[in-house]
């Protein structure tokens, strides 16, 4: 099982929400497990997308308490270790997909281009070209699941 | 899905190997999934009896690389933090079995007993009466599934 | 600058916080750095026995905010990390005092045998010959300096 | 005794090690305490001018070995935690000086961002006005301590 970490803000808009339940979506159809960081916004449309298709969904908490992990996360990882859980979001993940997103979001993006996981991006921050820039959540996962193969 | 962890250590006998592995193959014939750190010894007879019977097994891996996980490990969840990895196997499970280990295995009973997450002790350490004493591996994983219903 | 860690428990008597500041105390008298978890009890004992002496005092924080130190702490490290801060604690001291505690304080004592960081204890667990049993502060104090220069 | 963070690559030009050192330096001669990851590069540019000012110097150092630490480092905290010892400079900082820097620098100026830790920038990431920047070394330790007095 090939594990696509998802990562963005825990407050979006719903049309950002709703290209997470995309792109979550399009992962769980590719046998993918997801991997984001548990709570709400763009990581619980992600894991919203990838229940509806059947996925598997782990959520890497930041507090002590697997009751944090919104409805569609099916195996809470309970770190107690707060924003240092990121690291663990990245390290766990075969490639990232990388949608909006504030600073909590650029650390994420940093630690994985420090780490060599693939990047990929959906209206994200742009600040280097080592970000793969999709143009919608196919895209964004078909390029996830190719840099892995490759 | 329940989750249930099995500590213990990564050198271990043939005969402690396969108390874990009985213990394992219980915890994914009551559908529960497995949380371990992924390594080998106790980690590895666990996992390995849980794949036996198709379950779910997520190791915690303390390393920076998905490949140290052992080859019955489903979902190998990276966070290169070393031994504070020990901190998340406890905090992601809803009861621990301990299985003999030595000081690694004593600071996650420890962690384990301050989060009130309950432990089960198979032939480890004798130091409280807040360590739930099983006589076998049936007994230990009935005794982890009950105390979680409670 | 010889780096002692004390241990022990949030919450402690009169008794146990006065043996603490007793050992702060020595630990300075001897130009040690003094090393803990920079909360109250004996923590808090620790420090401020080690500042009555004019020592150096270092609290590594659970929380997000040095405003957790105790009043005695001179330079918090701040983790978020929880309890997995006690990694930390234990890692950054060339030999531990061990006063009384509970499960935290064990799970600093595991970690500690684990990485080889020598153990005095002072009313605490008495769970293996590894721990060195000290007989007051001073007689605490004296073994742990002998012990890093060995 | 006011806590500045020094962050940038460990491996860099003799330039910007000189500019680090100048930087460490005004930390010390205000009597700040440098908190840095205790590596080579910049963080050692940094420690080695606070030193030669007398000043007090923390490194958060990333493997299980005070080893590590580079000759100028009084206080080793050794975390073990690899690059979630980030988070850990961060947070104990009351403000951030960013010497130019690669993704690792970036995921601190990251989480600093998002913790309202205010980031003084020399040569670094240009990715945001809640970065401010600085001119030189004196006029960046300035803004740090001017910051951490409003």
């Amino acid at each position: 099982m090939k594990r696509i970490g998802v990562i963005g803000d825990a407050v979006c808009s719903e049309k950002i929400m709703g290209l997470a339940e995309e792109v979550g979506r399009e992962i769980a159809k590719r046998k993918g497990v997801l991997i984001c960081g548990g709570l709400t916004g763009v990581m619980e449309g992600a894991a919203r997308g990838a229940k509806k298709e059947g996925g598997l969904t782990i959520g890497i908490i930041p507090s002590e308490s697997a009751d944090d992990a919104n409805p569609f996360i099916d195996i809470p990882i309970v770190t107690g270790l707060r924003d240092a859980r990121n690291v663990i979001v990245v390290r766990s993940s075969e490639a990232i997909i990388a949608i909006q997103g504030k600073y909590g979001t650029l650390s994420e993006i940093a630690f994985a281009l420090k780490f060599k996981v693939p990047v990929i991006g959906l209206h994200t921050w742009d600040i280097t070209q080592d970000i793969i820039i999709a143009s919608n959540a196919v895209d964004a996962v078909d390029k996830a699941f190719n840099l892995i193969q490759c």
